[in-house]
């Protein structure tokens, strides 16, 4: 079974964060949703993080904003591959806060970033990962791509028709 | 069989990527270096982007510094996870350049994007990825954080002798 | 027969890039508008890049935003000049990623970079390089810079009114 | 009793850490210094940051580079002002994801930041906190500043001498 | 007796500062605000930097924007700890200029720096640094916490309903 | 005749512009080159605008560090095309100064601009620009690609090796 | 005589632009307004530069944005003090390229510059160099300062009402 | 009489600002050189910002470094044109927080900002500024710029030569 675990710091970030449930649940892909704060809820961070991979979730997704903990937290924790989103939230400072806490990872403790509020991309890498062993989600992902090219392509004929 | 492929821009680029290659034959992952140009090779970038998934890669680590287009055209062209190494070169903006052109992809391709010149994290990141479904490398991972901790837990018996 | 290329990396982009042109339509140049995306039609790139030049195309324009790699793509498979326009797109950071990403380009593969969102300017600079070897083109732009001249001696008579 | 606690994420912190140490045991302030590393050592973070207030310790300083989750993680975990030093580390991107990492914290949870580097600040700072309601203490602090005052006015005469 | 002075540079600023002002009421600290400016009422600065500390005030918030020198400058006249608000104004450089010209300080006289528009969290440190020193303050900064973390698990409950 | 104009505000920038100067001679294009500072030498610099297309010259390079002006006067006042080359100067601010300077030209005036120190790119540019209607030129770029292709490709072999 | 020469390179500076202008007449002191783009009237700005002192304007301010070339290339071409006003204008990034182009300038050339958008601040600042020799405009300065001041003071005297 | 106070916050600054008191000196122009810090001599900072224009100056050059309020608070307090000279000292983060802090003054009180580090520029504008209204000292101004114009003709024919 895959499965993979999708957190954020806050309800507000759901917005954000929805897009990497819905390309997930698109790929046929069991997601588990949950708000675990670093500041806030200190001890479910360390739970979820210490427990994750033994509750067989394959990756988890991490969306927090500003000084943006939760995903090094968890990557700290869990020794399942974390992909971290940083989210432009309300007081960040042009979201420049939210991408170099989350990237800048000591050595030892990666967090795979994606894009500022890039939570679709979260969502496409986690099915990537599965899909580098899981031979039925690889072949998605390769039809999800050529069905990005299409729409591509159908574009650029509006344009010069 | 588990191998990770690790591309460059340059052979000037080797020095920060050797840390993504000596952590991946520590943990007894088969490793493929090649220099794959973006800007050079194109063909090159291409074919091996097109073909990597089919000669049983399972990730693929690029690394590329000042408008770094390798890891995000690999990641347009392969359905494998790829992880890019922002390097600050010689000309780069202090890194900047780096880092923005391989974390900002568009949504639908991901890269899963690790510090500056944090070759070292791709290559723990890789083995991650490939340990989500192998238990002998998700123990391996397990170990080596352990290992991390006790060499912080001796750092601080040191400075409180 | 003078033809300049303009391609961008996604329709959203045509608001932006519609200023260069109508600029070359302005100076009675050709132009051929095509959505190529360095990310999402690769091969498409790719044939674009290698035939340009066989096909009679003098200058290419390229716009794209976020980690922009179309026009450095371009420019990598092209012996034509490439013209990069950095666009602001909705989920780039401030404009930043977009700038970086086109101009930073490493030694041997240049990008004549203009500013953010300065599609305009890209449409004069490529009517500038055909105008380096048109006299006909080469007096239009010395008429176009008069009128550019008249425009703000008028604004300053108004104010002065 | 009057005990500072300063922590930080690696000895490689320590040459920078020791103003604030120095500093401290200047205005007579008992001090305990350790290495707790938020990424590599969760448990004892953990641990240190529950604990801290019933041990006697009134203020703590956590020093730490790059994505530097200590100072906020221990602020998370303990009721205690926290002082926060962005140190530039090797791989920082000019210091500012130290800085930003530390200083941007979400609404309920401070961190006291002080300058990049800014070790002696931080030390300063934790003992105007222990002067707040210690009148001796608040002492040192106003000859300390007399002190600086007077350094300067020395320094500007020997370049009118 | 606790008392915390609040001064901003102007009435602009007052609806960032309130959220300092409503968290110190809330765990009974009194408060008394006032308007400072360093740039255009440097000698008011000065009566209220020299004073403060013997009026019976505890810790000194300070906001302001731009290029913002009321905190740094009440640090230079009072023994008291100063805790900066830096206010995104009208005129900042998206707060860059705020930030930095709190932040910055040099060695000898700290400023403890908050978020962006953290005032919330000024009034939180403020009540911290009185915590340190008063257990009933302090029993309410760890029943505060408690609280935090309830919000967060009851906004979890509501996505997974 | 193919001539292309080589200035720079100080002789100071020579050693980052030669590369301009020798990757044209490389392919056999001639080079006139000269000092021209917008801010001391502004006759100079009008002269030299005013003419520049007068005297034969196809395009203009113009290197310039710190507030950069020479780049954008010059495509004020010539209708050939102008790259721009930002010269990381001993006072610019890592180089940030001389980009912007260059690049965010108004809408009617372009500047070609290449990366930070990109001289060598503003060469082969000037190259492209000229190669756009001279078909031995063309053919001498697509041979220079091709060339550095081998290169890449040898590099590649001896890590293989 | 006292005179102040205001220019700018385009009317849509002119709302930014016209707080220098109010403030200047409020001191009682003479302005004379005009538009002179440095891209877009060359010959307009080296005659003006060239006159200026000759016409007896004592100071000039000049406002652009973006790639800023105006009040550095007038204070290439006069022997007058030259304040610069950064505007924000629409393609600007952040504002930070009209900041750096002004300020940056080489020795030997100075510019005057104020805040982004700070015109009330340019005329101010006339105001004084034309005080620092006019007993009368001196006076005046004081008389405003003092009314800021009271400002203050009386807003201050609301909050606490 | 003609005289400029020139100040800094500490001694490390001098070799920075020597250079505005070697320009003045070369102009004929007195200059009085002392160390006022603002965070560490606050009383001889009101006190000499509050008699500078009853000593007789005519400008006053303020640098300093870090959050760098020198300048700005002295122009809180004189009515005198103030020059302000951001220092990139050891601990600044690349400059930014020097010139930011100095720069971005609100409404009201303006410092003349010159580039970082540009010592030599605020010397040569202190003396534009007492050229205003002294023919003598804006002759030796306009000697001084034909200097600069020909050691840059005389440059550019060793190149050529």
């Amino acid at each position: 079974m895959n499965k993979v675990g999708i957190i954020m710091g806050s309800t507000s970030d759901l917005p954000v964060m929805q897009e990497a449930i819905d390309v997930l649940k698109g790929f046929g892909i069991d997601v588990e949703v949950d708000i675990v704060s670093a500041h806030r809820t200190p001890e479910k961070l360390f739970d979820y993080g210490k427990k994750a991979h033994t509750r067989g979730l394959k990756v988890i997704i991490a969306g927090a904003g500003g000084a943006a903990h939760l995903p090094g937290m968890i990557a700290s924790l869990s020794p399942l591959p974390v992909i971290g989103v940083p989210v432009k939230s309300r007081n960040s400072i042009d979201g420049w806060d939210s991408v170099l806490s989350i990237l800048q990872m000591p050595g030892g403790v990666p967090v795979a970033t994606v894009a500022l509020d890039g939570a679709k991309n979260a969502g496409i890498l986690a099915a990537q990962i599965i899909g580098a062993s899981d031979k039925n989600i690889l072949d998605k992902i390769i039809a999800f791509k050529e069905n990005l090219k299409e729409k591509v392509i159908n574009g650029a004929k509006e344009i010069n028709a």
